[in-house]
C-alpha cells in the first residue's frame, strides 16, 4: 500500500469509530446484539424499496404536487405514499401499540358522518346562508335534538332567520342544487370535520391559526360523537381500524370536559360513568367477536386515559380529578391515567395547576389508587415558553410518558432525565407537521431524541382531521425521511409501545409474545417477496 | 402557611433549580457572573421592547402577510421587520465578526446592477425573446465582453436569432416598454439576481428545488462581479455595508472556481493573485479612509477562506490546493482558511476528497503554513445522508470550525466534540429558512446548539441573494424567536465572534477590547432610551 493508502485506511478506522460512538445511544444500536439475521434481512428488503421508490416514485413529476419528495407535507403527499410499494408492505407491519390518540378524533371522519346520517335526531344549523362564496368559510353547528323536537326549516338555508335546526338527513335531502345537492353536502361537511391541504399550507400556515382550524373541526365531530348510538358506533370503528392496521394494544384519551352526552333520545344527561360503560361493551363484544373468528391474540385490548382541556380554573380542575378517582373506583381496569389537553401555546400552563395536582398525587397515594400522569407538553415551537416550559413540571410532577415532547430536543438535562428514567415520548409526525410545528418531516426532531436515546413510541393523535388512520402513515413518514432508520428502528418502537405502556409487566409480557410471533411472520412474508 | 402552600413552595424550589440544570451550558449562563448591571438592565428594555411588538407589530393585521408571528419567514416579513423599534435598536449593536459570508454573493444586489451598468462592456442576451409570459421564467446570460465586440443587437430580443450580445446599458435602455422600460428591466434583473418570497415560499418551497433558484441567481451575480472594476467596487461596497452594521472584522470566502476574471477590457485572463492584490488595495484604502474620519478603531479589516465548490475531480481538487498554499505564501496575513462550498444534497461529501485532503494537512505541515479547513458540513435536513455525514469527516479532518452545521443537533456525539474542542457553528438562521432547512425561525435548531453549550457565530451568507444585509437581520429573527434569548446572549454571541475568528491572539485582544467599548456605549444609549 501507498503512504496516502495508509492514511486513509486509518481515517477509515477512525471514521467508524466515531460514527458508532455518536449512534451509541440509539435504541437500534443498543439492542444490535438481539437482532436476528432474518430481522436484517428483512431491513435489507424495506432500504432496497425506499432506495428505489426515491427515484422512481419520489423522483418523478405529479400533477398538483410540484414539490414532491419522500417525507413530504402528508395532505399534499398522501396520494403519492398510497402508491407505494413500502406503504403497502409497512401496513402489514404488526405495529404494537398505540399510546397517543384522542378518542372522539380518531376515527375517519367520513364513517362519522354516515353514522350521524342514520339518525334522525341529529340536526344541523348554520349561522349565514350558504352560497357558493359562504359554503366557503361557513362551519355549521352539529347537536341531537331532543325527540320531541319539530323543525320548522325545510332547507338548511331555512335555519339562519329564526335559529331552528334541521335534521343533518334533511339538510343533505334538500341541500342546494348549485351547491352540489347531496354530494356537495357531504364535501362541506367533511372539509368542516378534516384539516385540507390548502388549509394547512395555505390559509392557516402557522401553529396558531391551524388550531383555530383544529377546534372549529373538532366541535363538529364532537357534536356527532357525543350522541349514545354514536359513540358506541365510534368504539366499533376505532377497534377496526386499528386491529386492520396491525396495532394490538391502545391506551386513548378520552376529553371529559362535556358532563353529559346526548342519550339515543336527545336528552343531555348520560353521565361520564355511562360513557365507560358503554365503551367497555362494545370493547367486550369486538373481543368476543375476534375471539369467534379465532384472532383474540392479536388484540389485547384498550385502556382510557382521563383526559381534560386545560382552558377552566384550578377549582374546576378538582371536580375533575375527582370524577376521574370515582370513574377509576369503579372502573379499575379501565382508567389508566391523567392529562391535561389543547392549545399549549394559548391555555394555561401546568405550572398554573400545581396546586390541585399536588394536590391530586396526594390524594392518590392515600387512596392507595394508581393514575399515572401522562401529560401532554411541549407540543410547540416555543423557546422557553409557557408551552415549553411545561416541560419541567411535567417530568417534575413525575409524568410516566410525555404526550409529544416535540421541544424536548432543546433540553439537555431534560433529554437524560427521559432516558434514565425511562420517560418515553409518544410521538406523532404527521400531527406534528399538519399542525406546523414542522414544515414536513426530514424537518421533524424525531432523529435527535433517537441518537439520544430517549424512549420513543409512534402514533396517530386525530386521524378524523388528519385522515392518517392506523400507524402506518406515521411509520411511513418516519422511515421515508431517514436513511439511518430502517425496519429494525420501527420494530424496536413497536417493541417499545408495547414496554412503555401502562400495562403490568404481566400483561406487557403477554402482549410483547404475541407481538413478536407476528413480527417473525411479517419478516419471513417479506424475505420471501419477489424481487 | 397551608400545607399545600408549603408543597407548591419546596415544588418550586425544584423547579427553580431543574430549570438552571437544564440551561448551564448555554453561554450567557456560563458566563452569568460577568454580566454587568447595565448588560442586564439592557437585557431587559430589549426584553420589553419585544414583548411589546409581539402585540402591536405582529399581532396585528398585515396587508398580503395573512400569518405573521416574531421570526417568520424572512422574505414575507422583511418589511414588518424593518418597521419595528426592535430592528431599529440591533442595527446600531455592534455585532463582531462576520465569519461566513460569501464575498461575491455578500452585497446588496441592487448595486451590483447599478455598478454594472456603469461598464458599457457588460453585456446580456437571452436564450429566449422576452414577453409579458416568457420574463417570468427567462434568466439571462450575462458577461463582460472583449472591447473589441460590436453588438449587431439594438434590444434585448435581438440577441435570441444568433445568440449575440447586448451591453446591458442597452438593452436597458430600449427594454420594451410592455415590459415595463427601464423600471421593468431593473426589477426583471433584480428578480434574476435574488430569491423572491414565491419562489421561496411556492415554486421553489423544498431545499432541492431553491438551490435550482440559487444556483441561476449566483451565475448572474458571479458574472457581473467577476470583472475587475466591479470587484474593486464590491469590495468597496462590501465594507461599506459591514461597517455600517456594526461589524468589527470579517472572514470572508472567495470562490476561486473560475481560474481567470475579466480585466477592464474584457479579456478572461487575470489570474487569481490578481484577485487578492486588489482585494488589498481596496481594503487598504477603505481602512484608510476610515482613519482619516476617526474610525480607525471601529474596523479591523477582512481575511479570506479559500473556496472551491465541491463538484470537480479530487486529481482537479488537487490544483487548488496547491493554488491555496502559493496565495498564502504571496498574502499569508490574507488567507486564513480553506473550504468546499456547494449543495451538500448533491454535490461531493468531503470523504470523496479525503487523499486530496489528508494530503494537503501533510503538505501544509511540511511547508509550516497555517491554513486550517473552515469547512461546511451538514446544511441539510438530511439524518445520515452524505450531506449530514460531512459532519463526521469535517470534525475528523481538524476543522476549527463548522459551516452551518445545520444537522449537528441530531448527534450528540459531535456537540460534545464541539463544545469540548470549541469548535464554532457558523449558524446562519435566514439563509437556512430561505433555502428551506426550516419553515421558520421558531423552528430552527439553534437553541439545542446553544442548550448544549456548543459555541456559535450568527451570521448572513448570502445578502445578495436573500436581502439579509449586515447582520441585524439575523440578530433579529434569533431575539424575536426566543423568550430565553436576549441581548445579553446577542452580546456573547457576538465576543464568541470574534473569539472563534481565525486572529491571532494578539489581535484578538484588540478587537475584543474595541468591541467592549462600543458594546459598553451601545448599552448605555439603550438604557437611556425614554420608554
Amino acid at each position: 500500500m501507498t503512504t496516502a493508502a495508509i492514511d486513509v485506511q486509518a481515517y477509515n478506522e477512525k471514521r467508524s469509530s466515531l460514527i458508532s460512538q455518536d449512534r451509541a445511544l440509539r435504541v437500534d444500536h443498543v439492542r444490535a446484539a438481539n437482532h436476528t439475521a432474518l430481522e436484517k434481512k428483512a431491513d435489507e428488503v424495506i432500504r432496497r424499496i425506499r432506495d428505489v421508490e426515491a427515484k422512481t416514485v419520489w423522483g418523478v413529476k405529479h400533477d398538483g404536487v410540484p414539490n414532491a419528495f419522500p417525507g413530504m407535507e402528508f395532505l399534499t403527499g398522501k396520494q403519492i405514499v398510497l402508491k407505494t410499494k413500502l406503504f403497502q408492505l409497512l401496513s402489514k407491519m404488526p405495529k404494537g401499540a398505540v399510546l397517543h390518540a384522542h378518542f372522539d378524533l380518531a376515527t375517519n371522519c367520513r364513517i362519522i358522518l354516515d353514522n350521524a346520517l342514520k339518525h334522525s335526531l341529529i340536526h344541523v344549523r348554520v349561522p349565514r346562508a350558504l352560497d357558493v362564496i359562504t359554503i366557503e368559510y361557513t362551519v355549521p353547528q352539529v347537536q341531537p335534538m331532543h325527540r320531541d323536537y319539530v323543525s320548522s326549516a325545510s332547507s338548511i338555508n331555512e335555519t339562519v332567520p329564526d335559529g331552528s335546526w334541521i335534521s343533518l338527513t334533511k339538510a343533505r335531502e334538500t341541500f342546494p342544487s348549485e351547491l352540489g345537492g347531496k354530494d356537495g353536502f357531504d364535501k362541506w361537511m367533511i372539509r368542516c370535520m378534516s384539516i385540507n391541504p390548502s388549509e394547512a399550507y395555505g390559509t392557516h400556515n402557522n401553529n396558531i391559526k391551524i388550531w383555530v382550524k383544529f377546534r372549529e373541526a373538532a366541535r363538529v365531530i364532537q357534536s356527532m360523537v357525543h350522541y349514545v348510538p354514536i359513540w358506541r358506533a365510534t368504539v366499533q370503528q376505532f377497534l377496526l381500524e386499528l386491529v386492520a392496521d396491525g396495532i394490538s394494544y391502545v391506551e386513548v384519551r378520552i376529553n371529559f370536559h362535556r358532563r353529559f352526552m346526548y342519550s339515543i333520545d336527545g336528552e343531555e344527561n348520560v353521565p361520564h360513568r355511562e360513557w365507560l360503560k358503554m365503551f367497555d361493551e362494545e370493547l367486550s363484544a369486538f373481543k368476543r367477536n375476534q375471539a369467534e373468528h379465532g384472532r383474540s391474540h392479536d388484540f389485547f385490548g384498550v385502556k382510557i386515559i382521563y383526559t381534560m382541556i386545560r382552558n377552566i380554573s384550578p377549582e374546576e380542575m378538582k371536580w375533575y380529578m375527582d370524577d376521574c378517582i370515582t370513574l377509576k373506583q369503579e372502573f379499575p381496569h379501565l382508567i389508566t391515567g391523567f392529562d391535561l389537553v389543547g392549545d399549549e401555546n394559548i391555555f394555561n400552563p401546568l405550572i398554573y395547576y400545581i396546586e390541585p395536582l399536588l394536590g391530586f398525587k396526594k390524594r392518590l397515594e392515600e387512596l392507595k389508587l394508581d393514575i399515572p400522569f401522562l401529560f401532554h407538553a411541549g407540543e410547540t415551537c416555543g423557546d422557553g415558553s409557557h408551552a415549553d416550559v411545561n416541560l419541567y413540571d411535567a417530568i417534575l410532577l413525575g409524568t410516566k410518558r410525555i404526550g409529544h415532547g416535540f421541544s424536548l430536543v432543546k433540553h439537555p438535562k431534560l433529554m437524560e432525565i427521559c432516558r434514565e428514567r425511562g420517560i418515553a415520548l409518544e410521538v406523532c409526525p404527521i400531527s406534528n407537521e399538519i399542525l406546523r410545528l414542522t414544515a414536513s418531516m426530514p424537518m421533524h426532531p424525531l432523529p435527535i431524541l433517537l441518537n439520544n436515546g430517549v424512549p420513543v413510541a409512534l402514533s396517530s393523535d386525530d386521524p378524523a382531521l388528519f385522515g392518517n388512520m392506523g400507524l402506518t402513515f406515521d411509520f411511513f413518514q418516519v422511515v421515508a425521511a431517514s436513511e439511518i432508520t430502517g425496519l429494525i428502528t420501527l420494530g424496536e418502537l413497536a417493541r417499545d409501545s408495547i414496554t412503555y405502556s401502562m400495562l403490568n409487566e404481566s400483561d406487557k409480557k403477554t402482549v410483547t409474545e404475541n407481538w413478536e410471533k407476528r413480527w417473525k411472520a411479517y419478516l419471513e412474508e417479506l424475505i420471501s417477496l419477489p424481487i
